[in-house]
């Protein structure tokens, strides 16, 4: 269950010193082929890090031969030596596995603004490059960890392929992809363009509808490679479903493990008129800060729902909502509803749903509540 | 320095027993006169409270005579039931007062979707009006704070004229209004339609301008009554200065008592295309909460602020932008600049520059950081 599960490739994670504290940082992926077909998806943030620049060119020619990513630094915000450095980062690893440095990615999280210890990230390469394997997965996966409790790893098998994936990321996950770092590998036959169109449709189902803090990142990637090695050429609805299931266990666990949070909140929006009205509503309630704090109090606050509700542009008549928190209808046609005291919201999951009575459309935003541990984390995080 | 500051007015403020404390939760305001010149401005959340349903309709022909504001019940989302129960109050107050229901203002703050205690609130106004004095604003301003630490007062003295105001709010802080209340009273003589354009460019550059938590209440409302008292016309532009002076006294009282906060952050935006740039660049920093968080942890994190600027569609180059934080340029060129170390962030009030070097307008929102307290206060509020 992890990157190295598709035939054709090979991965490693290490301790590079790239991080001051000893903990793995470096981890690199490699397609053996026999094909080398690639695709990404990037932050539509306007302020992209190095990384980002770099493995956008990278990639353009729908060709990826490895992917090197580290913790312990974003590169972000460091001008043209941070891209320097990522085009030496992509150069040493192009040196090692043996393939020009255009066919290699290079993804960076971590602190904004600082340049990396360049002389940790080469040598790092090195001794990543002597320690890839079909068992390196779960290594790699470890080492591209940052504020995260525990690796993401998922895996789906279509017929004759599989997929796998890992991913990094606990907090600043936005919509637009959250903040994180997902490689995903297949040993499906599978051409570069059908497999970006498969993972813009799989990605705009999961890693755009968790929004954890409503904050983007300057870094997000999630990168696909297929080696075809498997030699099956799968059915492209087929593979975008199991892509989309990989896709969207990652984003779960990253919700799981956001940063401080003690509840994972499902925000369904039904009877809208449009889905854009669904995803609207879902978002807004997803980022009150209010409504995210009397989540973390176990309170069924129903009226900072409606707070919510009432600065979207969405089509409804607020005597008309209704709102349902863990199976409890607190709120009914816009006034109290069952009695709150009724509602349960001790568990980590709970589901606030929400219907405009507007239409048939609807969607789910995942979000997390706003605690003492969100603050502390990201008070603390740089200093 | 309070609402009754300005000839013509008397107030009152009492603990009615709305509240489950003995705490002041019932004022009372009412213009004596000679003229009885109103406006107003009210949140622009499409789901409202009762009270403000009310108050929209007393103040459409610009005459108020009266003004009941409680604390300890928002009465919104109550249905049909709370707007009589809006409706019954004003009737109660006319009673007391001497005029009709529709020229009293109701003002409510507290949960959302309770209904109110109607004995409490009825024999309360009773009270209040036995203690109307001009020397009342006070006791006024006391009785409508909830989770407020202080009382908020304000005063502009005119030629010939004074204007007085009085302010609860402490979360909820949000453009379009922050979640509060605001009297206003004024003995200039200025008809309702001039008053009414006054007060709207002065909210539109001092409440607009503050946003502690990025959540817009459904109770919002500023109310101006103006007596004619003093006998004096004023200038308009004047008045329109000095009516700006008292709510930007009020909204930077509010911003220094919101919920928890232990910073107030002046996030200015300047070199920007356009004023509107300036103003979206300014809230999106201000609603970050890895910004927000970084500054409770006295974090001078410029990363967090590229982030913000980076989801806008205002214009600039990611590699021209600066950031200064309390006099240190910490960002040049969209890269490091000064070192974050020379940056104090331990006083209460910081400020945070923005040089887009786009252009020639400019614009400051002010908000809060992030805390502790802020969840305590806002996990804890309804339970």
């Amino acid at each position: 269950m992890s990157i190295t599960a598709a035939q054709g490739f090979a991965a490693a994670g290490i301790a590079a010193g790239i991080k001051s504290t000893a903990k793995a940082d470096l981890a690199l992926v490699v397609n053996q082929g026999p094909r080398f077909d690639a695709a990404a998806v990037f932050t539509s943030n306007r302020v992209v890090a190095a990384p980002v620049i770099w493995s956008r060119r990278a990639v353009a020619d729908g060709v990826l031969h490895a992917v090197v990513l580290n913790s312990g630094g974003a590169n972000a915000c460091t001008g043209a030596p941070g891209l320097e450095d990522a085009a030496a980062t992509a150069k040493a690893v192009a040196q090692s596995v043996d393939c020009e440095p255009d066919d290699v990615a290079v993804c960076s999280t971590g602190l904004i603004g600082v340049r990396l210890p360049m002389a940790a990230v080469l040598s790092g390469i090195a001794a990543a490059a002597d320690q890839l394997s079909a068992d390196g997965g779960d290594a790699a996966a470890h080492a591209i960890m940052t504020t995260d409790t525990v690796p993401k790893q998922a895996l789906a098998e279509g017929e004759g392929y599989t997929i796998g994936g890992m991913a990094k990321g606990a907090g600043m996950l936005a919509p637009a992809l959250a903040t994180m770092l997902v490689v995903i590998t297949t040993d499906a036959e599978i051409s570069a363009p059908d497999l970006q169109t498969c993972l813009q449709k799989a990605t705009a189902l999961t890693f755009d509808r968790i929004d954890s803090d409503g904050c983007m990142s300057t870094n997000d990637t999630v990168l696909a490679l297929a080696s075809g090695a498997s030699g099956t050429i799968p059915d492209l609805d087929d593979f975008t479903t199991n892509l989309a299931r990989v896709c969207w266990s990652l984003a779960r666990q990253l919700i799981g493990d956001a940063e401080g949070a003690s509840h994972d909140i499902a925000v369904e929006v039904t009877g809208a008129a449009s889905e854009q009205d669904a995803l609207e509503v879902a978002r807004e309630i997803a980022r009150s800060n209010l409504f995210k704090c009397a989540i973390f109090g176990n309170d069924p606050n129903w009226g900072r729902v409606l707070s919510a509700i009432g600065v979207t542009s969405a089509a409804f008549e607020a005597d008309e909502l209704d709102v349902t928190m863990n199976g409890v209808q607190v709120c009914r046609a816009g006034g109290v509803g069952d009695p709150r005291e009724l509602v349960d919201l001790t568990g980590r999951e709970c589901q606030v749903l929400v219907d405009l009575h507007a239409g048939e459309h609807k969607a789910t935003i995942w979000t997390n509540d706003l605690t003492y541990g969100y603050v502390k984390e990201n008070a603390e995080y740089s200093s």
